[in-house]
């Protein structure tokens, strides 16, 4: 199956690239661009047959390795 | 209103950062885990009135700013 991690910063985290992003659009114009947060999606194949357990695996995997969940925030996706 | 672009490298082009994903969560035991893509999301909120001329901008700030169209593919999507 397709799975996919998204991983955002929390709220209220200072996101420096957002912040960076943001301004860059202020400048190329784009005045009407607020709220810009900058966010990693981790797409892969897993081999399981069992989409509910899939689906815990791949918690367990966001939570031990992709997310640093003191600062980060993640959703998970299975198709 | 709300958009997302969604920047991913182009199929064909070394992903480093997937591939050091792979190998770690190979290394913690989830040998069923392939094709490891890692992408970039751009969220935002943008006040523009007409949807479909807002996905018209997206696009044009994509292909500027926020993806490099020689080796990275983008998706939009607004709601």
């Amino acid at each position: 199956m397709k799975a996919k991690v998204h991983v955002f910063l929390k709220p209220g985290v200072l996101d420096v690239e957002g912040k960076a992003v943001e301004g860059a659009l202020h400048d190329l114009g784009w005045s009407g661009v607020g709220h810009v947060r900058v966010g990693k999606t981790i797409e892969f194949d897993f081999d399981h047959a069992d989409k509910a357990k899939a689906e815990a695996e791949i918690k367990s995997m966001a939570e031990r390795l992709l997310a640093n969940t003191v600062i980060e925030s993640y959703r998970i996706e299975v198709a």
